[in-house]
């Protein structure tokens, strides 16, 4: 049957290619995957020795260490590299940050909570341990934190002058009435306790507040740590506006004496606390304590499993 | 005896007149204490009575209660308080910032402690229980925070489109070489595990960064509390360089499909994250919680003592 012999023979024939086909096919898939596993590859034996010494010998990367270079090359280098001239360099507007700070403001402002924490922890400590004996229980009577804003005026960073720090100077005005009202009487202990007692309102505001806010970076050459030291330069505006009110059945108001006494005590202690050269010392935040560190951790954790996913 | 009588008179007259000038003194003295006492002061029982009840109804000041006005007022308030003209304002530049911004970054990555922390924690993360099984032990072997300093460009306030929120938006650029090069191998676990592995070698630098930061300021008429909202604007620019390196014996060097797959897979998580619709929602700072309350007592009862002794 030679019609049958030529359809054998093709089908003989169809049926070898294809094993030729994959003979082939496997052979040379064979050969690459060798030639891959020897060339790119590291071979099972040496992946576990070297999985092994990994493990024991498992030590973090240690970044190089900064060798301290003079603090004066390091300011010199951040002003060229952020392109000021302490000079030259015109004082700045800061139109955007009032607005910014303003919000912030009017957030607190507006939280009755905020606002009761406040009046709650200045009742304790001010009817705390550090009231004198011959005064009566303290009452809050008033308590605002005004409507205005602070407004900055200009910014310049300049040489702060003996420690040759940078230095950012801040011009601010605040106009507002920040007000706190107490209420007490002043007790006659003597001769026998509570004999009589003179009653005293007091309303302390705030009313004009303007100056130069300066914040320094202080590098110490031989410290390894840095901190902000803010205080408020010695040409400051700072008044006050004291009303009073002493005695029970006839009244006496607005003593002057009382509010000059009052007003430079407070003054002299903000002197002391703040105006340059005294200043508040600020650390630099720390982004992780031991306890953020978590949270950093978690953090980059989900970030980690969210690029897998991605 | 004249001249005795004589003496003797003047002295009786000199005694007298003493006893005479203290008894005035005396009576005056005792007239205007009880009258001082009985006008200002209020008598020992009335005292007794107050105090008694001050203690028993003690009783905070309540700072009354802000009235929510709508958040639009708000905001309209806030730009004539600040005289801020959205519209108007010209674009602010912000070289102190960049200048104090360059300061801190200064102190972090010159600070070693903080180098080290980042890497151990970064370490941790990448061979935590993320890691997939057929990747080996993660090593990192390169980790800079680079040279250069983020510079602001400009900063302007401006309404947010569908909500009219304030949005402060502030234009950045960052040219840098900021590094994180790893080391770990692809384990093959089939037909048995650890059978051969890929060791590849990646660094991934951030060189390029600019865009446009958005913080915008979320108050909803119905929820009392606010936050922020931080975004990027999608006319960022992002550019990584990617220098990886396969291969146990041969090696391949920086394959581009390689580098696409990263560079690709990581713009997608950060759009997802960050540019604009999407946003990191961030609280605003309670100046305290329960643990910073006792710092604020403590530093209100020192300034109390202060201005007491000054």
């Amino acid at each position: 049957m030679p019609v049958a012999s030529l359809e054998a023979a093709v089908h003989i024939g169809t049926k070898e290619f294809i094993k030729g086909f994959i003979a082939g096919q496997f052979i040379l898939g064979v050969l690459i995957f060798f030639l891959v596993k020897v060339f790119f590859f590291r071979s099972g034996e040496e992946t576990r020795i070297e999985l092994a010494t990994r493990r024991n010998a498992r030590k973090t990367y240690q970044p190089k260490d900064h060798i301290p270079i003079s603090p004066h090359a390091v300011e010199s280098q951040i002003l060229t590299k952020t392109l000021y001239d302490v000079h030259m360099h015109p004082v700045e507007s800061c139109d955007w940050l009032n607005v910014f700070i303003a919000q912030m403001i009017t957030n607190y402002r507006t939280d009755n909570g905020f606002n009761n924490r406040i009046v709650h922890v200045l009742d304790e400590v001010l009817n705390g341990h550090t009231k004198p004996g011959f005064l009566g229980p303290i009452h809050i009577t008033d308590f605002s934190l005004g409507d205005e804003f602070p407004l900055i005026k200009g910014v310049r960073v300049r040489f702060a002058e003996p420690s040759a720090n940078l230095r950012t100077e801040i011009d601010f005005e605040f106009d507002d009435q920040v007000t706190l009202g107490v209420e007490t009487q002043v007790l006659v202990n003597w001769p026998k306790p509570c004999i009589a007692a003179l009653p005293v309102a007091l309303t302390l505001s705030v009313i004009k507040f303007s100056g130069t806010i300066a914040i320094e970076f202080v590098t110490h050459p031989d410290s390894p740590t840095s901190h902000l030291s803010i205080s408020i330069l010695d040409d400051f505006v700072l008044d006050f506006q004291v009303c009073s009110l002493l005695g029970h059945r006839t009244k006496i108001k607005d003593l002057p004496k009382l509010a000059a006494l009052i007003t430079s005590k407070i003054r002299s202690v903000f002197v002391d606390e703040i105006v340059w050269p005294s200043f508040k010392r600020c650390h630099m935040p720390r982004f992780w304590g031991d306890v953020d560190e978590e949270g950093v951790r978690e953090e980059l954790e989900e970030l980690v499993e969210e690029i897998k996913h991605a």
